[in-house]
């Protein structure tokens, strides 16, 4: 049965393999009037690029293939289709993986669930973080459409390893798109730079926490019972390899508690009500409350890593050492926080189409108007400030 | 759009309101044969209902009418609707929180939502737990499924408030379902009773930490990319009134941990292969491993207390305070296991059903046969013994 | 795989077995704020109620129960279960069916696919037409909420047999809900009325032609590519049993014709441009094109008929004869037009609902009004004339 | 919303303008171990190419890329794109389409629904009947993953303007495949060229009926109540381009007849129950029953015909004229047998894994080799015999 979309209205669907031709994603249900250009994908995409620092050495430009659904500029209506093609793919580190399935990795799951003789090895065929590309792409789009309601959605690396962040503010949080390893603060970002460094050199890698907030989410949004935006964002974040847990608000803090702790007072603010210190994190009773949202995911540790682990040798069924080559990130959480972003975006972008609040066929001129300006704000502030240039 | 309706293949819509005439569920997709009693549905509603010690005073005695899609005892390919009807119902309560929105509630949401006009604040409405009979109605109905394949469901108060559980055996767990505040040994049993009623004399309440284990099932369920079986399950069980957060395996353990610590080495397990420690609960790029399921989830405390809280008068628009009358849990993890376990095994029937483990269509004879052997075998391993009998 | 639900925003599913304990709906999507009220319901019930002449003559009141999602006379945006008992129930007549199955009638497809030991074969069971009750009493909600854009459907018998009808306008097409045979004309009524007699006494059955008009819809309705809103048209009309067949516009006719016969003008209509003579059925590439929209569908004659037909004995694997007793339609497409009205309205309101020109999530205080005032003018504006009145 | 998919298990994903960089599919839901080469879909979009005698001179050589999914030959279980790039492209024909929207065809439709400024108006757009190369590539993995159940599928234009053809056997059909006029017999043949002749001399075009056998499908196939099988396969057949009816087995014919007449002896047919003469075209209750399965549409003629319609000129709101220029096939229903094929396998195959008969997961090796030799024995058996090769 297909697995391979998401959303009900804004739905996409990803395709493509790690070491295939390419990878890529089919949009629809985007209304017509946006305008979109190969630029507003890129821009998004460069922040989850891998040869850079600090993240996998494979060196891909992914440069995003407009194949239909945009003419002059704008969104028809149908369908958009993306592609990516893949430049960069050295199978043969691959060859060990084929007889000696990574510890941690989907290798075996995929032979029991598809057959040996079907199984795509290379560069972990679709299990590859690398399928994430179309999910970016696809977010820049929902992330775009958004602006028609002024929602703006940013991420950062809350903690790696046994380091924390401190709390930060919503463009403190923007602005990580620039950090090399989406820190929050020039401290931090140090800190988890030296974490990186260590795990590089011991052929090890870190787990992590990433955080996202919603700035400006409509009010009202989410279906009951089995719809509610809570449990759309825990489906939107779980799909994304590696990710172990989800919470909001309180998240699990709020299980040792007390209701008199865990309760936020309803004030008022100025012309509409709101709550005094957002501690469900935007959402009650599985609906939006219209205060920020606040999401956090747990990333475990890469699982290829330098360091020798035990399997079993496919070919004997003895047990087997396999120690991980290829490019692979000291991290997965650093490049995972601009895919849970996008989760996000797409997931929000979804209600906000399914409650009727951005309109589900077209929109009019003056509308994409606004939202070109805010979208063009949105690439300019989050442009890297001195301090965070390091 | 339509949010009351969960799963793909076994596909359930739960209806009903806290006080209006009944709440209900239609399960469509499951497979004919499947021997089916009012009384298969009545033992696990009996683990969820209000009415005892430690849990909602509210008496009702949930008895599940089935209205059709069961004939001679055997399912027959058709929907089978079940209501329950709602005898016990106070809705004078409610009158203040008409006018005063309960903090850490979906009041003030659903209006923000549907109009103060359209609001049924009567108990909560489609907002209350209750709802949650149809979702174990069903949830009872997946379970006996899941029989086909010898897998079992079992859950249970891994902590409430500030106090943990040791660590505990599939059995323990299993028989959790006798204890009243659902303990997996009696020394946490007796301290979370005293929690319990501490939260009681204050009008306050506590949160708590579920934890689901699947023993036995299928290897290989899960579809790449977006309905893991992981995302299936966060969103099942995100879908629950009161879950703030989800996690499986390591869950967000694993977020500090280094790959070295957080891999587990493949190993020979008899004919099959396995893992060493299972620390991925049971679940590897998004597949099931055939290893226990393992999953947690937090609840927030009850919303509802006694304890006066600030909230606003919608009449006035100014700053007044609720103490929240009316039959409530004083800690809603304790009856939420029920539902969690009813979450997990809905998800995992229906990717059973995906997958193809389980025929779609139809059971042979003696396949119903066999079913039928083991539940009664599980309703009868999970009798109380002595001990927990407290 | 569950197919007992219809709808992609404006979501039925159906339940329920022709003599089991009740047949009923849950409608989920429904936007909050919809005045509505079982006298609705009832009103477009009585139109397919069996118990009158020339129909079956099984005698059920069909009062349809509203369990939930109802308020004070209003939707809340929950989802609306309607329950309708079945009264009248006479089994006895099946004991031969169960061991003859009935030519033309789906008694040995559903043995072949859900096995013989599950089949419940009591009045048809699940593949019975009384199933269709709620599909009439979601579809009295659609066509209410379709009065949200002053959209009205109507629907008659346009032949019988080898009897055809001379055109008819709109408010004729209404009242034919008044002619015990769904004629749009008393002269016409008269014929009808002769077949049906004369196949009551011969113990056979007629088929016939139903034609639905949509007044007023709204122009730009239908999903490019696969979601036309002629493809979900006809979905819509095959699911209902006896159907054997769907066109629009000029349908099968066109196929015979050249292109500058079957094409239309498009000329200039007060302020919008429209078509000359509407000769597509109101619908272009799969789009409204606000233009009436004109379909009919063909239905089999009814196939439990007196008269002896061949079967096979099922105990023994001879060839046999069965002469079908019990209540049967002497022609099934008569109270078919009542169920073919209600599926095109299902389709539109779902439709109009996917393309935004209906709220999603509630309606203002005024929409309401508006919406009602209108279908009180429906409900009157229908009634039958004294001509009609036969 | 997302109208651009098809299918629950098998589901494809249409993209692509007529005159944009390609047109595409993705197909996700298909097992692993199907072997799949680009020659398999070349072979079926062999059959709706244009550029040849009879139909549209645009030449397009239709290569279809396999970006995803296939690894050595085989599918992985992964989606499968599907790319093929759009090369002889000629816009400067639809200046005039822009401003004067054609009649019969979906331009004024289209603005109507997403406004002028974002309308594609070259080529048709997103409406041209160019998506339709998706369907067919998709469509040949259907019918070869339908070779599991030894089930075939062939098609022909059984009527063409006002000459109908004489009945044919299943072989006839199939071979109809190398027909430039998709005939069954040479007689026919020639008669319909004479036709496609005169038309195109008159600068005008013809509709026909096209007829659609499916040789031993499943029986049992088909969901009660809304998925039917024939509701499905009239949603499928509708959504083609140009269709304006359907009907199966005796179809709107019934509509005429007694149900004495209509209905069909159950009969043994050695070891399994069938039907004496299969009237209703393999379907009894919305479920295949076994005998082949025979489905008919109507396809209008081709809107775009040189002979000139009255229009309105976009700019000035005046009565105009449009003779319709650029490459278009005289009769749409010749070119749309392949699509009608296409659209009939993806139903049964969606069909076929909604029911289990097909593995959903994986095909055993021994399981793929059959079908790859029933798949071979196919494109053998349909070669042109020496009479057809007109």
């Amino acid at each position: 049965m297909p697995g391979n979309s998401f959303g009900k209205i804004f739905r996409i669907t990803t395709f493509g393999e790690s070491h295939g031709p390419a990878v890529g994603v089919v949009v629809d249900g985007v209304p017509a009037g946006l305008r979109l250009s190969q630029e507003d994908l890129e821009f998004e995409l460069s922040f989850r690029r891998p040869g850079r620092l600090y993240v996998s050495g494979r060196r891909e430009k992914d440069v995003p293939e407009i194949l239909s659904g945009v003419y002059n500029g704008r969104t028809t209506g149908s369908p958009i289709a993306i592609v990516v093609k893949n430049t960069d793919v050295i199978s043969s580190f691959y060859e060990e993986v084929k007889v000696k399935p990574r510890p941690g990795h989907a290798d075996l799951p995929f032979i029991m669930r598809y057959g040996y003789e079907n199984w795509d090895y290379r560069g972990g065929g679709r299990s590859s973080a690398r399928e994430t590309v179309g999910r970016v792409a696809a977010g820049a789009i929902a992330k775009k459409l958004l602006m028609f309601h002024d929602t703006w959605i940013a991420g950062r690396l809350k903690s790696l390893g046994p380091v924390d962040s401190p709390p930060a503010d919503f463009l403190q949080i923007l602005c990580s798109k620039y950090s090399p390893v989406r820190a929050s603060d020039p401290e931090t970002e140090a800190k988890f730079q030296e974490l990186v460094k260590q795990a590089t050199v011991e052929g090890d890698s870190y787990g992590g926490v990433a955080e996202i907030v919603v700035k400006n989410p409509p009010a009202g949004l989410g279906e009951p019972v089995f719809d509610k935006i809570k449990a759309d964002l825990a489906k939107a974040i779980l799909s994304i390899p590696a990710v172990t847990g989800f919470e909001y608000g309180l998240g699990f803090q709020a299980s040792r508690m007390k209701g008199s702790e865990a309760n936020d007072s309803i004030v008022r603010k100025g012309e509409r009500l709101g709550w005094r210190e957002n501690k469900s994190g935007g959402i009650l009773g599985g609906i939006t409350t219209g205060e920020d949202i606040v999401v956090r995911c747990s990333f475990k540790p890469t699982s290829s890593i330098r360091k020798p682990q035990g399997t079993v040798d496919l070919r004997t069924g003895e047990p087997a050492e396999i120690s991980v080559l290829g490019r692979h990130d000291p991290a997965v959480a650093i490049r995972g926080v601009s895919v849970a972003e996008s989760m996000v975006a797409l997931t929000l972008v979804d209600h906000s189409l399914r409650s009727g609040v951005i309109p589900p066929v077209k929109l009019e001129e003056r509308q994409a108007e606004v939202i070109e300006d805010r979208w063009r704000r949105y690439m300019e502030e989050c442009r890297p400030t001195a301090e965070s240039q390091s």
